[in-house]
């Protein structure tokens, strides 16, 4: 592309609205602008990097033998509602009725519809495994859109699922989707890590995810100081320490605690360490009100809890309800007295004589035991905290951030039962079918990229995606013989296969030079003053010096650069 | 691809929710499935398809210069209200709120955004012209989606704008891509016509509809016998013949017609022609009332009175209105006496001694002339019929059927004018854009296809656009010859770039080639009894006999029919 005749443009200044580095630069290097909250048009410069990404997928997706196809975005709510999943995903699918008051859903993963078209081929067993993919815009309506590209409502995924007869079939399967997600993630030149997580609203039996790993990223990577082990926070166990403490069982007794209600200030009103404390957090789940019991150093793990009660939605129940099932004001509930069923943390079985709230305002507890209140069920609910011990091999646990780019999932027959799809054994038996899924972000993965590869200059592309490969800048575009020769090397690289943008804007070389860095382009060429004698300058994004190259050997060398 | 270890089906059957040919053979050669009313799956043997068409678009696209992005589906109402559109829309847009009310609308064409996109390159009249595009799913909320991928809800559609500086540089950008769109309808195999249409919603001064002409179409294309005249009916002029009627005007008389309240009954009870009638329409538009007279054999054309009145919504009025405008039963309308405006065809002023209603229940008038009413306006408002005169030579017109593929538009100023793009002249003057725009509808495009080439196996793809473009059918799998040769001439042809599909299915030949033939593969390589023999036997999709061919001249003999 020749920048003196197109559509370009980058902008100076930091984007007020982009809270992160990828997104400000990616709006700057005018690849995407903001339409709306978490809603962006992906202009050109863009979309030729899109367009790239897009490639390497469906690249990788073919050669698993995978088939493309392409589902629809407006989806009836009926199908959702069969599945189950209407209520799960609540108020972040888009819905709308149409002009004859049908019900409709902007499709946020396509689970269903799938399961649906499968139905459409043989159900022998010999028409089994295969696998079918589509790369398609889907909609969540996210609470807090932000990052740029990370979290978005509208957004580029590519979607794959397969459909097996059995456990062992189903895992081929789901393990030559891993390879091919492995391919890709190093295809983009991306740093990321795989690990175990929840499989929440989909079901299933496994999940992992492909995680870039960034300072930005909204997901803490848990890996180990000493062994492979890599997990979500989310469902990363507390590992179960049994207490060597001989200390004897005290006797309990209530404690007037006059304007102490945070774990903090009732630790400096005892004289105690917050882990001497057990603290009551009080939940409504489902419309139903639980107490928590955690060590006083812990946090509550809302994923572990959720799939503990099998249950969608929890908040924190509101001052009324705390009041209600306390008899105190908010700030002293404990395990003793509390009109709601308890769930206590694994860890608090091995505290002795610890402090709790009253239930009584101004008012807690001390040298309280696991003996003197009932709980309906002891649990692992706790977050790991970095340090803690790896259930693995006992070393300690590490904290990374990381962006979730991929993820994949072992469905088994949850939506195969529930939308009617079956196959015949070989004595004519019906099974459910069974079902893995795949998804992979497309517009997320160029945001991780832009945050793994970036400098103070801007952009730095990996070559596999970068919107051009070399830019040929013109020093002096009235000089005709630069003109000729960056003309002519415009042309050559081209007619080779290379990307190549000439930047033969009317603007000052300093202007050119950092308008190519901010967009990134991994190698550069300037036709400058030396063009006279046959020589160029060549560049690469992240070197600090030019190289002189002769004009005639530019073509050859780049081949092998770029290659 | 191997159909033995694939997702592959056909449907023998003919659906029975489709109305049209190519919505039938889509669906039974698994390339499409409905999901609701006017959205379809694109399944797997339809997407390659697809894939190949917007690869065709995407390449004569590129080659005029323009640049590719990619436009959010979800786009602020507020948008199309700034443009006017939002109305004139009307129920046709999918629209929704978000979890925070905010109201949304999915994108029906995407003039808006593309000028607010516009309005980040510079504002100098050096940075023009350019030309961006976008292939992107649309929705619009059809009253009544046929036709199977015809008349839908959510499509694929390549969408360009041009940007200019004034008209005569609009010009040139918009022949380029009315060149381009010539080239996209010859490479897809489509016999198609140009014709000149109304600019609707859209606004500017001109607009031409690609037209693939089809039986089933729901466009009518008016052409003429003689010259090369050719235009949508909705604008078609109907000329205007002065009479050489020298006949005496005679004096207007009520009569009672009892019981006739139709043209024909009326003419019956006068023993009179139809074209001895005028007849009167009642309408309410946005709104408004009005009564339209017309020649007793017209029809009312009324997108030219929506363009006369500059008015979006007409509809004829209910019984209550028409009764109140004429103070008679419905069926005995008139113009004299009525209490509304009247706007008359012009035809109806070279009319002599006609009849009309009388405004009185169960009376018409005969012997009415011009001169015995007054009207607001007279204008060109009937339909041409075929047999007409055509505008441009005088001979007569003929009609033909199409389906509208592609449009492209002169959209002028409007949106630059609503959307504030504008741009400085030399003398630092603002002025705002001259825009145009084009449409191209991908799948629509692909049903035409299939329209213009089937027969009573199936469908015939141009090889351009086929899924594959040659079988290889193995007639008895368990043959290890047959199995060697098939196999080794699909990894000969795979490698030399063809698109070809094995068919080594356990099924019987004959079910095998009803499937190739069923979803169009133009050329079928059978390998049979004559593999031993080092023979295969060839044949065209449309060719009734089989050619034997040696195996040893099958790929060059391929590569010089695909080519």
């Amino acid at each position: 592309m020749k920048l003196s005749n197109s559509f370009f443009y980058t902008i100076r200044e930091n984007a007020k609205d982009e809270d992160s580095v990828s997104g400000n630069l990616l709006v700057r290097a005018g690849m995407i602008k903001k339409s709306s909250s978490g809603i962006y048009m992906i202009m050109p410069m863009g979309k030729r990097v899109l367009q790239k990404i897009e490639t390497i997928v469906r690249e990788e997706m073919d050669a698993t033998g995978a088939q493309e196809l392409l589902m629809p975005v407006l989806i009836p709510e009926e199908v959702y509602e069969k599945s189950g999943r209407r209520e799960a995903f609540g108020a972040n699918m888009f819905a709308l009725k149409d002009r004859y008051q049908k019900r409709y859903v902007m499709g946020p993963t396509h689970e269903e519809l799938f399961t649906i078209a499968a139905t459409m081929k043989g159900s022998s067993y010999k028409d089994f495994p295969y696998n079918l993919y589509q790369i398609q815009t889907k909609f969540r309506d996210e609470t807090r859109p932000r990052y740029g590209l990370i979290r978005v409502r509208e957004f580029i995924m590519k979607d794959a699922y397969s459909f097996d007869v059995d456990e062992e079939s189903m895992h081929v399967s789901y393990m030559k989707m891993f390879h091919a997600y492995k391919k890709i993630m190093e295809r983009l030149g991306l740093t990321y890590k795989i690990v175990k997580a929840d499989t929440g609203a989909m079901g299933g039996s496994l999940s992992e995810e492909f995680q870039a790993i960034t300072p930005i990223g909204e997901d803490v990577v848990v890996g180990c100081e000493h062994c492979d082990f890599s997990s979500n926070l989310e469902i990363t166990e507390v590992v179960d320490q049994a207490s060597d403490d001989t200390a004897e069982l005290r006797q309990m007794e209530v404690v007037k605690t006059p304007d102490a209600k945070t774990i903090e200030e009732v630790a400096a009103f005892f004289q105690k360490a917050a882990d001497d404390f057990v603290k009551t957090l009080i939940y409504k789940i489902d419309g139903k009100t639980y107490a928590f019991l955690l060590k006083g150093t812990r946090e509550l793990n809302e994923t572990k809890v959720l799939k503990l009660l099998q249950a969608n939605e929890m908040e924190l129940a509101d001052f009324d309800e705390v009041e209600r099932v306390t008899h105190a004001k908010v700030g002293f509930a404990g395990p003793i007295g509390i009109a709601c069923p308890i769930i206590m943390d694994r860890e608090v079985t091995h505290m002795k004589n610890f402090i709790v709230g009253a239930n009584q305002t101004d008012h807690h507890i001390v040298n309280v035991n696991v003996k003197d209140f009932e709980v309906s069920m002891i649990a692992d609910i706790a977050q790991v905290k970095e340090g803690d011990i790896c259930p693995v091999c006992g070393h300690r646990l590490t904290f990374a951030k990381g962006i979730e780019v991929g993820n994949t999932f072992k469905l088994g027959t949850k939506y195969a039962e529930s939308l009617g799809l079956e196959y015949q054994d070989e004595t004519n038996k019906l099974h459910p079918v069974q079902m893995g899924c795949y998804g992979f972000g497309l517009g997320r993965a160029m945001a991780a990229i832009v945050e793994q590869h970036n400098d103070a200059s801007g952009i730095i592309w990996p070559a596999s995606v970068a919107p051009y490969q070399v830019a040929i800048v013109v020093v002096a575009i009235k000089d005709e013989e630069q003109m000729r020769v960056a003309t002519a090397l415009y042309e050559e690289l081209s007619a080779a296969g290379i990307d190549v943008v000439l930047d033969d804007r009317k603007e000052r070389p300093g202007v050119k030079f950092k308008d190519m860095e901010l967009i990134g382009i991994p190698y550069r060429i300037t036709v400058g003053r030396g063009a006279v004698d046959g020589k160029v300058e060549f560049r690469a994004r992240t070197a600090s010096e030019n190289e002189e190259w002769l004009i005639s050997e530019t073509k050859a060398k780049l081949m092998e650069i770029v290659k």
